[in-house]
């Protein structure tokens, strides 16, 4: 039997993972979280993980084992509290049990790798060297800050199993904030085992250049980012992460680009505001920041083509091919749009019906990306809607707008307009091509012939969506295990909140209600996610589950059944209940 | 081919039926309507209407037919501007052909019924009298005003066909405000050829009294009304007739009492406002209509167990077993509740979160209705919460509220307390039955053993919603029809607008749009429907057709595929696709 217990403070303490402060809420009865240092058993196609939880006797003794998987056959489960902290305290007793002829006396200065050839720790390393040691044959090498360190003898020791082989070849700074045990001094202490040198003053910067490339000048990503297009740059963090943490670190944070990234000095950098009714003002960073009040909130952005993928199933569209994982939630920070548009003399009665934006990202004509919001929704007391210059507690990221960009919390993230520069008041929507000749919805009728993007109007506010995060698609789980634990992502458009997530494991002939975690937040702005699972019996004498989630919003609007019905020929807005068949595996016995 | 022009004044004026003015609206491309006295093929059990439409050469000669049918055999299609003059004063014409014998010299005073044995035209009936003659073997009588009419033999030459029979034992006022062709002066004198007396003045006050019965003082109902329940009253209207016009008549506009109707008198009627941080004021329905701007609204309201009966297909739930027309749309006027609140003194930033409203209407133990809607939607300013004295430019009747009653747009009919005695500004939510234990979703899994109100939010904006009116289920239609036009109607609550209807004829395999009719209002204060409607080429060689509608709002919202999935114990929020079977008789050559 599952073991569950309120949420306690060990395990808000895991859920808060960055520096912004959440205020995690208990829904009703329905918000539980597995807690001590269990680990659920994995359903994976060349083995599985099992952790035997004896917190029920104190915890005093633990029994586990793990088998070496591949990357996507993941643990599913949450190590909290002070039960990681005897996980890591035993593992580290098991290392030295295990090669007890490696180890060697450690100080802060002068480490050996456990099980390595000992390197010098004052070797410098690029980026581009780390990267090409991403497997177990080649060596897993990782950084951490300005440090590498050569982890391929830990991989089998990991408590997290080979989640561990996601940061290969890349930083682990992502990981460790979404796995919230990792911040303890002793842990800190078992990575400076194996440290091996230093990255490159050069590589610090994490930038590339090539002046003849309009691409030739972007940021760096983390290695396990799924690209789906590189130039310009999109990509998703594998699914299963997304469930892992309420607020989505930085780097894995799904980035859509629709244009080479701009390079902005946040010493010249000025924002436009101007328009109908307006002066015409220029603001700099600094004014941003000390003229305005400061706002912070939680918001979900997700892309109008999450979950195109599905789309190009039934019919094929045009669009990236965007999986389940175009969406990510995140705390930010910045000054509410409607003060900053009453400071440039908005009149409270104005007769204009949008507010536009323009981005510094521009195609090769000199257009840049642009798009409008309406109004109402700009003004509104309960809009939120922030001039952003800090997601989760950092200045946003090149990738992300740094400087400035607009979050339009409930909105799609097409309207979330990076690298602010302009905000224009006006009576007309932007002319944009995005706004008026794309992220449009249609009926599944109309096709490139026949479309007339005049007829529908520009995606704002999106639909009830969510998704199944864990287990993945084609997955293998064993029939031994006792039961199966399902996860993913609910959230609403317009600040509608999720009031509840059906899980079916038969194909939706019968349903069971998940368990949600989140912030509290009133509906109607409640912008941000939340996150769900549901432990269940494992069906017995089946060979196959096609599992459904669903989810239900405060309005009580519901997912359609099937994506056929709502396929449009950009592959935008699908919201239909999510599908993942997995395949049994007979008893061992 | 049908033949279709933008809305002309004419039709305009067909659509403008009521008092208020109503801004008709074209929908982009899609607006349009069926124009000149051309009345659509009917798919009927038993026979059909047509309608030759001869518009094309002039109008000069019509050539119609119609067989006698039930009236659920029903002429879809419609009459307007002159067409239907021509049509009245053909058949004018045609009736003094008919019966040359019996027809004689009108005067306004002295009237021999045409066709009938000559009445005195100031005998006095009741409406029991008037009640007892709905079918053509009983004679069939009307009421206009204080007046009774036979109208028998004008039933076969009625050019709207047998609809005519929905008037039968009662007033025909609802329907002419619907067929507002009937507006107009040549019309009133035929009905006035039939004349045979009038109403007793008791029976003007159209009431019954029985003093033992609670319900024993309930005001008298049309005829034409289905149903559901009789104490307390619940009655739909035939769905065929919702589609016929954007304004419900007062009349058949559905009616959903959960106690009996109380009888007030507006010169000691109080309405009382109290509650956190307010003087507990008084106030008289003068004062009201005095000292508050006035501020009219068109809105439509929908009862939460709206089609309840196509879950009950599914499995039995618990409730009344409404069809598809506990939904209506009216223009009510009366004064904002939010200027209400503030004169009771409601403070700026207030704590409260909620406002609780009471009824006179009681039960046995003298406990009143009531619901409450979030302070939010009280006093927002696009949010329109009405304290309505007024419905279709008259004053409440009694069944929908007299004297005042809360119109919250967007919001379940639940919370839209009639006969409004009490207002209570508070930090929790009504505790009244409706509001904590009942009207509220669960997930299908939850039935009557397991259910736990307290984890659903009690229902308040609605979710997307559209259905067909026209045809209806297992209709038959003739293969000679050329074509087939599908009418309903759609709403989402919340304000938000609906953008889209699309209608499948293969069971949701391919999608037609069809064309929206409606009142422009801004997104997010949608408050109305659209009425819908679609005229296809029927297809050739099939047996029978799976006609479907689903809605899009401009959240893109959708509606789920199936009703399954989202039936619960209490059968309320059933949006799933409309669906409708009807068969194909072979060609008749």
């Amino acid at each position: 039997m599952t073991r569950r217990v309120e949420l306690s403070g060990a395990v808000m303490s895991f859920l808060h993972c960055t520096r912004s402060a959440l205020n995690i809420w208990q829904m009703q009865s329905r918000v539980r979280i597995e807690t001590s240092a269990r680990l659920l058993q994995a359903c994976s196609g060349c083995g599985f993980v099992r952790w035997k939880n004896t917190a029920a006797n104190g915890g005093r003794s633990m029994d586990y084992q793990f088998s070496n998987t591949g990357w996507r056959q993941l643990v599913v489960g949450v190590l909290a509290g002070t039960g990681a902290v005897l996980v890591y305290g035993l593992h580290r007793q098991q290392v030295q049990q295990a090669e007890p002829k490696n180890t060697t006396e450690l100080t802060s200065q002068t480490v050996s790798a456990l099980g390595n050839e000992v390197k010098p720790t004052n070797s410098i390393y690029t980026r581009q060297d780390v990267a090409k040691h991403k497997t177990l044959a080649d060596g897993v090498w990782v950084t951490y800050k300005t440090s590498v360190y050569d982890i391929t003898k830990f991989v089998d020791l990991h408590p997290g199993g080979d989640k561990i082989m996601l940061a290969a070849g890349g930083a682990i700074e992502p990981f460790w904030a979404m796995y919230a045990v990792h911040n303890q001094e002793h842990v800190y202490s078992i990575l400076e085992e194996y440290r091996i040198g230093e990255l490159s003053p050069e590589d610090q910067k994490q930038a590339t250049m090539d002046v003849d490339d309009p691409y030739g000048n972007e940021p760096l990503r983390h290695p396990v980012l799924k690209v789906n297009s590189l130039k310009p740059f999109n990509a998703e963090p594998p699914v299963e992460l997304l469930s892992e943490n309420y607020i989505t670190p930085n780097e894995i944070f799904f980035k859509r680009n629709h244009l080479p990234v701009p390079e902005v000095d946040p010493k010249t950098y000025r924002l436009q505001v101007m328009g109908e009714g307006l002066k015409s003002i220029q603001l700099t960073l600094d004014d941003l920041k000390t003229k305005f009040p400061k706002h912070t909130i939680t918001a979900t952005l997700q892309c109008a083509g999450n979950r195109r993928s599905e789309m190009n199933a039934v019919r094929q569209v045009k669009g990236l091919n965007w999986g389940m994982a175009a969406i990510g939630n995140a705390t930010w920070r910045g000054v509410k749009l409607s003060d900053v548009l009453k400071y440039a003399g908005l009149p409270e009665n104005t007769h204009a019906k949008h507010v536009q934006f323009e981005g510094l990202d521009k195609d090769l004509t000199g257009i840049p990306y642009g798009a409008s919001i309406s109004i109402r929704k700009a003004l509104a007391k309960d809009g939120d809607v922030l001039l952003a210059y800090e997601m989760n507690g950092e200045d946003l990221s090149r990738d992300h707008g740094f400087p400035l960009r607009v979050i339009v919390p409930g909105v799609v993230g097409a309207r979330n307009v990076k690298w602010l520069s302009k905000i224009i008041v006006s009576k007309e929507e932007s002319q944009s091509h995005w706004q008026v000749n794309d992220y449009k919805g249609f009926s599944p009728s109309v096709d490139w012939d026949t479309v007339d993007f005049s007829t529908a109007p520009a995606i704002q506010e999106l639909p009830i969506q969510s998704a199944i995060t864990t287990p993945c698609n084609n997955d293998y789980i064993s029939a031994d295990n006792e039961e199966i634990t399902v996860k993913g992502y609910a959230w609403s458009g317009g600040g509608q909140e999720v009031i509840r997530v059906d899980v079916s494991l038969d194909g939706g002939k019968t349903w069971k209600v998940a368990d949600l975690t989140g912030e509290k937040q009133d509906a109607g702005q409640a912008w941000a996610w939340k996150l769900w699972q549901l432990t269940m019996p494992l069906p017995k004498g089946q060979k196959n589950l096609e599992i459904i989630c669903k989810a239900v919003d405060n309005n009580y609007n519901v997912q359609p059944d099937t994506v056929a019905p709502i396929w449009n020929l950009r592959g935008v807005l699908n919201n239909s209940w999510s599908r993942v068949k997995i395949t049994i595996k007979p008893n061992s016995g």
